[in-house]
């Protein structure tokens, strides 16, 4: 199985790694874990931590954790234990994501990041650093989150009421924003730094200040450096996107989306 | 004792374990520390964390850190030496505690928080992810602090004439609000989120905005779901609380404050 | 040459350490790294973090770290390869630092801070918890950064055209703020609490809101306790400062600029 191990791993029976997997040092696997093929963990990792039935009763059953192929999981992560992460997944270091997560495919989680667990995370998802996802989030296909952005879930707290916000594909959260609970933003919609966003964003709508006012349309934003629009941009960039090696169109068109 | 440790913890002399303690992997308890019956510790912690005066002369004198029965102190978090916890304590990962901190009993801190020391934190009070306390800052009885929450000192920075952030009790700090230095926020106020806090806030006041002005009356405010007042919320929440096998009115009226 | 090694501390070949260096347990030290004499490195830390390179290939060219005397690193933190670091360097817990990143001397960087590398700190300058330096920025000396400040780098996100913040000597950037890209925050501003700062900001200006506006100069600012001017604040503050021991003017006047 060609698993490199560094010193001090700590890997619980029934761990399942895949081929080529490597694990740094003082890393702990816990029971329950599957990682897959040609993925590296880095040092002082948990996989598959503790929820809270085991730190109250020091016994509970095993709730799986599955990670996909090709994972970067950087060090001091905490991954619980009770979620799904699918392949090509990424994070920086001293990320923690809580149980009843569910990653799709190429997502990559910055450093700090903290997602709350009883979430969903689409695929091509890219967050910076230092997110937090609340419980109840829903964040689809190829949406994009800046550092310090804040998806809430409490809309007058404490309560026992919670609502999760929903970003739609292709929409971009900027540094520093905050979404109120529950709300929808919309394909397209480009939340701006530092903004408060306290009702719906409609698809393509800019949103800007505290509290969030639609002042624009992302299709009338242009690049600062090149004058070029830049929304939406799936037409204008590619890096780390399926379309990496061709154009979004392209790539869109070559989908069989029947089957 | 029957306290239970992981694989390379490392306990220094004169540590105190209560019966039943279990101790995660990797943990690091120094000496002076004093950790209370049934209490949990995840792996990678430091308990009784070095003081200037070690890192800078390699050696001091013990300062105690107690920490009372039934704590559960999750992984990667750094509790420093020279401070005192209650009974009940609660924390996420990745959390940091300086010291000459107080904190009551039935206290939960998130994960990342960042408690500065030289400050006094309640009972029953509830930190969510990523709050920073800074010096000097008084948490008052059951407040609730959500994530990305800062409580700031230095008024007019660089400075050395702090002033701490007084919070009291049963006020409620939402997700990425900031309060300026030495500002009382009353009983049972509510300030928004993402709201920069420049002057006092009155007790029942809803503070909104940049800067922060009191809009409304908590009161006021109902629950966007069902339709009911929502505060005080110690009459319509009981989770977490001492009063939660009954209610508010019955908890209290059964105090026994004379004694 | 008097180094301390706590338990279960990993040295890579190659690694050079200086006099009466102090590694507390469970540190990495990778190959490529020099740490200078007289340093504390808390427990829990890697130094010569791997960049991309060896995550992707398992195997890559050693990059050197070099980080000066009289660090103080603190447990937790983790600084990449491919960095240097002057002396009396000091860290809080939980920092990451990426490669490329040059830093000065006497600088100090908060507990949980994130720089992302390929950036450009100055000497004396001291960044509290949580700050999050974006790849591109540059931080002259004798500047302060509070928590929880943004340094941001792409106008339109996502583009590849990132510009960085500039940071003249002598500025502030107060709890909360976020720059936009590309902008220079001249010596001696302020930026307020909260503020989002979307234009360039003038010397000695003072910054507040969202959008940020200029309402004042630092030099009317007064101490809210003495009453007395704060700014510029080398006339008014010395703790960490080289003319700790005099005034700035003595020290200023005494350096020998010509040589
Ligand atoms: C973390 C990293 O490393 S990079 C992270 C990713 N990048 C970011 O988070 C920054 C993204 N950029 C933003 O959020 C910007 O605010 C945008 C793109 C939404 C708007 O920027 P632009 O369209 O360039 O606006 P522009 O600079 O032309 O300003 C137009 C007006 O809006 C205001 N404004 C611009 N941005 C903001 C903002 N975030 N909040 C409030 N007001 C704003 C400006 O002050 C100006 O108004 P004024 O003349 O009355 O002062
Ligand atoms: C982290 C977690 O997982 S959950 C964390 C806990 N939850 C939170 O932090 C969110 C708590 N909610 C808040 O802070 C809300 O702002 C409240 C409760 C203070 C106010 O909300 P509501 O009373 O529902 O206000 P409502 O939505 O009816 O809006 C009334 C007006 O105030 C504005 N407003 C509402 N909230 C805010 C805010 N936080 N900042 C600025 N303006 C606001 C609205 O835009 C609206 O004004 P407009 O019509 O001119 O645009
Ligand atoms: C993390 C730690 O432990 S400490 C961190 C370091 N300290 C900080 O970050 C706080 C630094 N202080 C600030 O940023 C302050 O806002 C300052 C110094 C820029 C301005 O404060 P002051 O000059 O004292 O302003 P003052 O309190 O007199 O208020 C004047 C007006 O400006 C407003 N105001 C003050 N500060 C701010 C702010 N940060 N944002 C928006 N408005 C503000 C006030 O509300 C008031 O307007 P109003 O009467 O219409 O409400």
């Amino acid at each position: 199985e060609n698993v490199t191990l560094g010193h001090h791993c700590i890997l619980e029976d029934g761990v399942v790694l895949g081929d080529n997997v490597y694990l740094d040092s003082n890393t702990i696997v816990r029971r329950g874990v599957t990682l897959g093929a040609d993925s590296f963990v880095g040092a002082n990792c948990i996989l598959g931590e503790y929820q809270m039935d085991f730190c109250r009763d020091r016994s509970a059953p095993v709730h799986p954790l599955t990670i996909g192929a090709h994972a970067l999981i950087r060090s001091n992560t905490v991954l619980y234990s009770g979620s799904s992460i699918g392949e090509g997944f990424q994070t920086g270091h001293h990320v923690t994501i809580r149980e009843k997560t569910w990653i799709g495919d190429h997502v990559s989680v910055g450093t700090l990041s903290d997602i709350q667990g009883n979430c969903r995370i689409g695929n091509y998802v890219r967050m910076h650093s230092n997110v937090h996802i609340g419980q109840l989030s829903r964040v689809d296909d190829f949406v994009w989150i800046f550092p310090y952005v804040v998806l809430t879930n409490d809309p007058t707290p404490p309560s026992e009421n919670f609502v999760g916000v929903h970003l739609h594909s292709f929409s971009i959260v900027a540094t520093g924003a905050l979404v109120m609970p529950g709300l929808e933003i919309g394909q397209d919609a480009l939340v701006a730094a530092g903004a408060i966003v306290t009702k719906p964003v409609p698809p393509y709508a800019v949103v800007v200040g505290n509290p969030g006012r639609v002042t624009s349309d992302v299709r009338k934003v242009k690049n600062k450096i090149t004058g070029e629009p830049v929304y939406p941009w799936r037409h204008h960039f590619k890096t780390y996107m399926p379309w990496e090696d061709s154009d979004f169109q392209r790539w869109y068109d070559g989908l069989d989306l029947a089957g």
